[in-house]
């Protein structure tokens, strides 16, 4: 889009948003919802007409519970605090940025209030991202996972670490595209219904089953930024082109949840991406294509390099290990501050010890603390978990996965992930949202959601890469 | 666009439509437009309200004239008849393709019947794409052109041509596409509002007055096409990026009518760009970039080259001499088929003479002849007259320049645009549809259309040129 465009977009994005709005929480569109709902009693919950009406109703309650005036409140106080977060970033004054934030809490909490909840406000705003998940479990499963993780970060930042400096060497930026599109192609990433750009942050977006189109970055001077961001997104890709193609123009024709989609990035990304069959196969291939660089580098090495731990302060940078740990933090504060149990503005202190404490490094400043990331100043709470979620469940549903399919972990280290995208598409995609993310679990592994399977994975693998 | 999506696009747009104009035609938009109306009684005519609501008001009349079972079996038809031409087209039979045309020009009656007229059903479908004009008027425009033309014509075919072979050798992608940028960024044409991309066909688009895209085609083994079409596109690209801002978001925020925006990439193509002085200030740049292709040719033998005049059978390849006579042509028989004076199986004989008297040249095939466009295929009677029209408004609008910019021509052939595109902002561009073309021409120029300043236009020109 021309820079200039963007007044004009964001108009245009509002007078949709506003008409899709209008139309759909017609009291004609409930009408028909509920008639049909009568009409399809009985029927399988699995049927397509069954769960069409389902999740739409859902919808259709939700939206037409959120009152226009507090929209319309939440978008104006959004559009001020977008503006004074990136003031106070630059400028490192929370201050600036503190009665916005302490305004969103308000409006995120009369939003709780208007959706209605079974224990906390929180639980209707993850309910938003991660549909059916409840306040008390993410608790639960994040007390256990710290308890596992915050002593094994601190054993590895004792450990000598692996030299990953040549990363940071010069990588042409067209090889470095031509080898992730050959790599997401071999995944089974369909450039038929796909395609992919460059943009500056990373992004999947999907206008159909049938069109999924990617989005990545390369870095010149940091290899790991091109090649494993392109992963992640085709990891999201595949899901939305997994999705039934008979569920497309429904509103059951995307990722049931944002833990989901995130298990699919993160499995595609990291457990096979970052294992060191993948790199068996595709690491002469790289060698081949940056000789310079790479040639007096064992794969031994760069499988170690691009599996370094190191506890930092940005969560968008951090490693597979850490992330949780700061997604954890998001999620505590959040909590707290929907409880109304904290003060805004003794928010900066509580991230800074809290990081200490986790990750045992301390933000010296609160650009690169507590005002990071934009979520926030976006009006977005109840998101963040999704994130660490999704990490779990990849490692469960792939635990699951080594069961059914066994040799999938040598198919990997010879690039073939038929089977195991046959697999996802099966238990995974293709239901779209017909099924929640829990029940997809359930179904799929016979287990709920927890941190069992990641911890005993990041503890094998890790011991492994730091003896 | 993945190739894949294709169909999903299709249902996506048609839903879109669907909406919109079901919106629209709604009763309560007639009421308050008409309301409008009347509380605007005695305004200015010029007036934003004003002409907002005559415009929109005209618009809405013609929306709820058309019933939805002639829109939707219009639809159906132009699915199969685009099919039917293209096999036609491929296997030269016209027969294939015969009877749709005939259902296209039965529905256009239709149309042009629900549409209401006064003189000839072919004043409504005209009407569509350039408001105001009648066919009399454009019969009487073109009956003296072609007085004119065939003679001119026949006269230069009949000269000794330019020899422009050098334009078929290898000129560079990339350096192609610089110069064409270089060039309308000289004219005008803001990036800041805008970019250009490649597709097969070149068109231009506009999502809002600050968002005007063009597209062009390179083709290295013939330089005219990717300069010419990109100085072609930027002049439509000029007039949207021209109209006031204040009616950005309002029906009135485009071009009047095709004819006018016509006029505006032919005066950009050709009389800026064709011209001599033009290349006085360019063609040594053009030489720096092509040494080994254009240091042996002189400014005069480039220029006559790029003006080369070749009656030949294919509209869009045609020069800008002979490209009117492609238009009467086809306006002629549009005409005759839908006054139902001609029968559809006697269009290719009746195309083939015509092309013989014209331009003294016979398709031999109908894939070359009257299979060659694809307009009437998508149901589309009363487009193609536009093409000419533009062509003769924009030698008006130059005389008009000439006059109240004296060195107009003088400051084209030092690169200097900002006076011409200033002018043509103030006459032309601003009022987006508050004015018709006929009432844009005869504010600026004082006269209504007509043939002669382009007639002495290309005489003078092709005088010169051919001696």
């Amino acid at each position: 889009m021309p820079k200039g465009a963007a007044e004009a977009r964001a108009h245009q994005i509002a007078t949709l948003r506003q008409l899709a709005h209008e139309q759909f929480t017609s009291d004609e569109v409930g009408d028909l919802l509920r008639e049909a709902q009568v009409a399809l009693n009985g029927t399988d919950r699995l049927d397509d007409d069954a769960s069409l009406i389902r999740v739409t109703l859902k919808d259709y309650e939700k939206a037409q519970k959120l009152p226009a005036d507090l929209v319309a409140e939440m978008a104006r106080t959004v559009s001020q605090a977008k503006q004074a977060w990136k003031e106070a970033r630059e400028t490192n004054t929370f201050a600036t940025f503190a009665p916005l934030l302490d305004r969103l809490i308000t409006l995120n909490i009369q939003k709780a209030e208007a959706y209605g909840y079974e224990d906390t406000p929180y639980d209707a705003l993850l309910d938003e991202y991660e549909p059916g998940m409840k306040t008390s479990d993410v608790e639960s499963i994040f007390s256990s996972l710290r308890e596992d993780l915050v002593p094994l970060v601190h054993k590895i930042k004792e450990s000598v670490q692996p030299d990953n400096r040549f990363l940071f060497e010069h990588f042409d930026h067209q090889k470095q595209w031509d080898f992730g599109i050959d790599v997401i192609k071999d995944f089974g990433y369909n450039f038929d219904r796909g395609r992919q750009d460059v943009s500056a942050h990373p992004f999947t977006t999907s206008f159909s089953i049938t069109d999924v189109r990617l989005t990545t970055r390369i870095q010149e001077d940091y290899f790991p930024t091109g090649l494993f961001g392109t992963l992640h997104e085709a990891g999201h890709g595949l899901y939305e082109q997994g999705v039934a193609l008979e569920l497309d123009r429904t509103p059951l024709a995307e990722g049931t949840s944002l833990g989901m989609h995130e298990s699919q990035s993160r499995l595609w990304e990291n457990l096979v991406g970052r294992s060191y069959g993948f790199w068996t196969h595709y690491y002469p291939k790289l060698q081949a294509l940056f000789p310079e660089r790479l040639s007096d580098k064992s794969l031994d090495t760069f499988y170690k390099a691009v599996n370094k731990v190191s506890p930092s302060l940005i969560r968008v940078e951090a490693d597979e290990v850490t992330y949780n740990l700061h997604i954890m933090l998001r999620f505590q504060l959040e909590n707290a501050l929907i409880a109304r149990d904290m003060n805004v503005n003794d928010l900066p202190e509580v991230w800074n010890e809290t990081m200490q404490e986790y990750l045992g490094v301390r933000p010296d400043s609160d650009s690169n603390g507590v005002l990071q990331d934009i979520h926030w100043s976006l009006g977005v709470f109840g998101y963040f978990p999704t994130y660490a979620l999704g990490n779990l469940m990849s490692t469960q549903l792939f635990n699951q996965i080594r069961k059914d399919v066994t040799d999938v972990e040598q198919q990997i280290a010879t690039g073939h992930f038929e089977e195991l995208l046959s697999w996802l598409r099966t238990h995974v995609h293709h239901y779209g949202r017909k099924l929640t993310a829990t029940e997809i679990l359930q179904r799929a592994t016979g287990e709920s959601l927890s941190s069992d399977s990641w911890v005993t994975y990041v503890e094998e693998k890790y011991s492994a890469i730091y003896g």
